[in-house]
């Protein structure tokens, strides 16, 4: 992978990560945010949108392989799929990605923010916080939920026609199961703590909560912010050195 | 594209979009119009409705590459893969075909018009309004939805085996990921505006609202019309402008 | 097709087409009757129930091409794709398997049924019926929406690699647009008469609803029952003489 | 098959079946134990999260072919698909993983187990359990579902392209057909007993709920345990030995 121009590399995964954003917060704002037509839509169409939030997110990034996720490229980094420039080029514009998209979703949601009278539910459209706040099981919540997501995407390197993390590896048809894999972790796994699997889909999205001057906004909740960064990369990593032993990958 | 026959592609523009907008209107006539089977259905249910109307709408409209809509064909305009009578062509069906839409849904749902009081939900069957009205915001997230439409179709190009635009070039399977999308869209930036992301889709419909003898009818609501035809139209745009950039498309 | 063996081909469509009740009906059955876990599950999903009862009896009946819809075969017969002793052949088989479906989905629901004080519920789950009784556009409604099932399977075949009613044309992944299709109908054209766009689907257990010694039923509401027969292959008809002018098919 | 490793190919049963559990039986923590975000989100997502989470099983169980449930490896037996060695090896597999499955699920959901009152929705996250307590019509429900996951199955094999209990024969995309059967077989006769289907998936978690420390348990209900474990294993068998006969194999 020496020929990646590292500036196409950067551009795609901030356009694809601000895709996943856009659509993953937007899906939020739509069920949890006052006056909006999907108010009271449920889990499972908030399970859905993040799920087709991922799919759109890895078509809009093809060069980089889609990886949209530092929990995601920190596995491929342990796992020799990726180098250290990819990785960190990767992970800053997943970041900055992430920032765009959480802006762009305050735009088309513009409105709404301004009439919705609770703090917590405009956070809440930005990043995840626990149902049961116990930051100990609230880090087992998201180790588990992010090993899922990265072991299973390690599976489909094993068999070949789905590829993260290799450029251009990813097609329309062969982006549904990774949308689909993201919708059964959210429906399984999203109870506790409401599914980061991605430090830059959260911190991203809550820097950008703290930043920008939303009507009537709270806390953006720092004290919780390092969970669902640091049980994403301890899922990850647990994946990635699982995956060989467990996957009999290439067998 | 020259030996294109331009009678066939305006069919073709008038079927798909009929049938999208047949399939698109009914599902918003089942959930909100009174004593119907999915009355109260919820949001997620209309949201897969809408995207399987694009499904079967995509279906069938192979000749002209399913474009049915005025802005997915203006951003095919803008990046060169049409030409001016193709998208004359193209729109001018639109048109025709979503008003024939409306019309059948009119007639597969006659008796639940006649049963409902509110004019609010007759017009709501046919076209769209903003959850919280006003006009600038709208326009705004019909921009920046009808963009991620555009920008998400126009990298399904990246990958070669989805063309939209291209005659004969979606079949079946490759149908499903311009569904998902759409699917993924309602859920996701659907909340203010209901997303018309389509002109024909929105004006068409209104101009049937306005023209058939439907009982106890009120106001076609002209006055925001004009907003679900220019965001879309503005979104496709910059969709068709920025893709080439942001998409390294090609590569 | 002149090497076709019609008691493989009738027992094929029996399969199919009794495995497509048995799960179609199930789901009704899950959602109306008493004390079921699914009770109150709402219209999507009944759709998505429907829509996967198809795939899974599509799955089932790939030496008669799954047929499984006397409004399909009819089409099929009227294309000239189909010949009169297939076209008999797969009724009958269509009936036969409708009925044994809806006597298994009685045995798995038994103890509902036996629970369920409404006998309009358990007719509900053999047969469809008017949200609002009015023959003339209840046919309408039954016209339109077989119309749009048989016009969108014309068009899979303009395609070529997914074929209804061609012997082994069908498999696991292919079936998943029909499945999305009939969800897409279910859910936009399903609120007036619960959709039954096929006559074995409706008369097959309507049959069985009024032999089977069910505690406490009701009226099998023969005064309806032509209506879901007469609508689909109407619809499917129209259907089958529009696809050659509006799809130009084999372009 | 007799180049089978009977180590890996046990490794690989407890490793899709433990995904399988994890998932399942998360998804229905998610729904019914108190303050979850998915509380009360009904039974279309219990069974799309049941759907995919047999998804991502399949996906981690490339080397022994993602049977995952003890009535599809009898099937396989008897229909000479695998031999007794192999048989052994997967169920005690299977089991293994059902139990590891559980006590993830349990670890993920901690808080909630701790939070929610009421006993049986504790043993209801493991096991499944009948609406209407009747054993022998608990018993044929479970058989009606499991005959037609195992038949369905044993239909993809008419078609070649999905293979399970063949060594790397299921991939990312070969994977939804699967999927979708399951969500399907849920929605459509999960009603009376919650469709175990299953003996690894219903007995493996009833043994964690039995043997793991969870705050304020009830009983673990051993009088019905035997209904699915004895029902699926008489499905999985009808359907082998119907399959050749009612599926025309091989045509």
């Amino acid at each position: 992978m020496s020929s990646v121009n590292l500036g196409l590399y950067f551009l795609s995964e901030v356009v694809g990560t601000g895709m996943l954003i856009l659509l993953g917060c937007g899906v939020v704002a739509n069920v949890i945010l006052a006056k909006n037509k999907g108010f009271g839509g449920g889990t499972l169409m908030i399970n859905w949108g993040w799920g087709l939030a991922v799919f759109a997110g890895v078509l809009a990034s093809a060069y980089s392989g889609a990886q949209l996720n530092p929990a995601v490229s920190f596995g491929l980094l342990i796992a020799g799929k990726i180098d250290g420039a990819e990785f960190g080029t990767a992970v800053g514009g997943q970041f900055l990605g992430a920032f765009i998209g959480a802006v762009l979703t305050w735009l088309a949601y513009r409105d709404h923010f301004d009439a919705e009278p609770d703090p917590a539910a405009k956070l809440g459209v930005f990043s995840t916080g626990p149902a049961i706040r116990s930051y100990f099981w609230n880090l087992v919540t998201e180790i588990i939920a992010t090993f899922v997501l990265v072991f299973v995407i390690f599976a489909f390197a094993d068999y070949g026609d789905i590829q993260i993390g290799v450029p251009g590896g990813l097609g329309p048809l062969t982006a549904v199961p990774v949308a689909l894999l993201v919708v059964g972790i959210g429906a399984s796994l999203g109870g506790p703590t409401g599914y980061a699997i991605n430090p830059a889909r959260d911190l991203g999205p809550r820097i950008a909560h703290a930043l920008l001057p939303i009507k009537g906004k709270g806390s953006s909740d720092w004290a919780y912010s390092w969970v669902p960064v640091v049980g994403p990369l301890i899922g990850g990593a647990i994946a990635a050195f699982a995956a060989p032993v467990l996957l009999h990958l290439g067998h």
